[in-house]
């Protein structure tokens, strides 16, 4: 069972829903969409137009949300919120 | 068995924190948290900070992501996505 993973940042949405594709053409039976922040919501979208527009056999297995402790440039500790989202393809 | 919503906008986080935390101190056992597109983000913060600072009570029971179909002011037929988080008291 491969398993590809697939971290979401500030680029265009579309980068990461062809990342996302090609591990599927690849033979992921799994891809697992990382972002926090503001990212999140990106990667929402990612996991939406990947089901939605490009592989209708694709479903969201499950969703996480997590924290993180990250340290800034000044040392001072910030907490940011993390989202793992699995997306499995469909067993027929 | 008392069901709350909020609704995460673009308002501070904190706003949506206290509408949460006043819910379950009403009475709901239940809260869930709606957000799309960038609100998304927040939503997640929301349910974090809850969770980890006022409420340890509390858990994420689930998390729903999906997509709307909204019409822009020029007629435009526009995707957006949206999540649903529902928090809810821990049964002890």
């Amino acid at each position: 069972m491969t398993e590809g993973v697939v971290y979401v940042g500030q680029k265009p949405v579309m980068n990461y829903v062809l990342a996302t594709l090609t591990q599927f053409n690849e033979g992921a039976e799994r891809v697992v969409l990382k972002a926090r922040g503001k990212a999140i919501s990106r990667a929402v979208d990612v996991a939406e137009i990947v089901r939605n527009r490009f592989l209708p056999n694709v479903e969201v297995e499950s969703i996480k949300i997590d924290t993180e402790e990250l340290e800034s440039e000044q040392g001072r500790k910030v907490n940011v919120s993390t989202i793992e989202i699995v997306l499995a393809k469909k067993s027929e």
